[in-house]
């Protein structure tokens, strides 16, 4: 499985990826499920994957390859549509076309074939936002009373998002939280691993404000990891 | 849907587990999903069930028609074997039975209509013991070394168990447990709903030591609600 998570706050966005992958328990792999389009100060798109590699994939470089073709025109790729609702269009499209020829192609319709994706960006002049995109091409978008969207093992990280995060929240304090969201995970669900992918993007910007791979061994992940544990040892003793 | 929780602490076993049943969104009721059986001195046996209330309740009326039935030999009933492993074995049978009977009603083996049970009990001269008995009839038994076990929307109030449930736990410390478990799980999922049922078994009373149900305007549990989300918030700030 996969757990990401993406904020959509005041101050801009934040996105967290692990990177398991997994073909039955014997067969793990380590595969980056965080994607970024980028044309600093222009337009700035970062995609996470949940689901099956071989559709997500196959998603991400037939994007690229409409943004690489010049017999596609601008609009029909995500990064020169008019809004960011059209490029979500065109993600929601092409996830369909896939999951459905691969799907087709195993003989039924199986979880193993399907994938959902976050999507994050902002184009100059308009606002930062965030979708959840589902297999069937759908899509539901982030709003200031539900700012934050999760796909993969969300149920273990939430708790904690559902206590702290709004949309006022900081841009240091979401990355805080999405962190310590992403270490809840990871110590109860085998099946989310390190190392983690962050990626922030600052409202207006309009490109990648920083990006950062957290490995197994990242000091600063295991202080906090370690704090916010005894913390809450701390806080349960004292209740 | 449904959360069940209970723990096998050195002092003796907790139990909790809510009361919300549905029947799609549009249908929600209450019912008791904790049941006990109690010889006080001699022999209890709590139960808490999760899945088709269908079958839930008829495994639960058999298994008292057979302790009424004087035809039925005290060995086969869960109050007379010799141990608590053999009623365990006797809980697992008519849930299977039941499941498969209803299931071969319905056409197939759907969702709706199987049911799964925390089984935590003692005998006078015994250890306690605390079972999870799957709708097949299988079951697997909580050990030290994970002293906890789940039925129902498990993920949402696993983290804080994982950090701060072991088998030295006390008896008072794993009531808070459960019940902030409980609390992280009902913020989060709405399927899952109050009045919650509490019971305690201390080790070797071989009798419910506490019992009581939980009301939705507790003023007990929302204040531990509270003081556990202000934990959480400070603890967050200050890391």
């Amino acid at each position: 499985m996969t757990y990401c998570v993406g904020l959509l706050l005041k101050q801009g966005m934040v996105m967290l990826s692990d990177t398991r992958t997994n073909a039955g328990l014997d067969n793990i792999a380590m595969y980056r499920k965080m994607f970024v389009f980028e044309e600093p100060g222009e337009r700035v798109i970062a995609f996470m994957t949940a689901g099956s590699l071989s559709v997500s994939q196959n998603v991400i470089s037939r994007l690229q390859e409409d943004i690489d073709n010049p017999d596609v025109a601008p609009e029909n790729c995500i990064m020169g549509t008019p809004s960011l609702l059209t490029a979500a269009k065109i993600v929601g499209d092409k996830l369909a076309d896939v999951s459905t020829e691969i799907s087709t192609r195993m003989g039924r319709m199986s979880q193993n074939s399907t994938a959902s994706f976050i999507m994050a960006g902002q184009r100059k002049g308009g606002a930062a936002r965030m979708f959840h995109i589902y297999s069937e091409g759908n899509f539901i978008e982030a709003t200031p009373d539900t700012p934050y969207l999760q796909i993969g093992e969300h149920k273990y990280g939430k708790p904690l998002l559902d206590r702290v995060v709004t949309t006022d929240t900081s841009l240091e304090d979401g990355r805080k939280a999405v962190l310590l969201s992403m270490d809840s995970t990871l110590r109860s669900n085998l099946s989310v691993g390190m190392p983690l992918d962050l990626v922030m993007i600052r409202d207006g910007e309009c490109k990648i404000s920083h990006s950062s791979r957290i490995e197994a061994d990242d000091p600063g992940f295991r202080d906090m990891s370690e704090a916010w544990s005894n913390a809450l040892r701390d806080s349960f003793g004292a209740i």
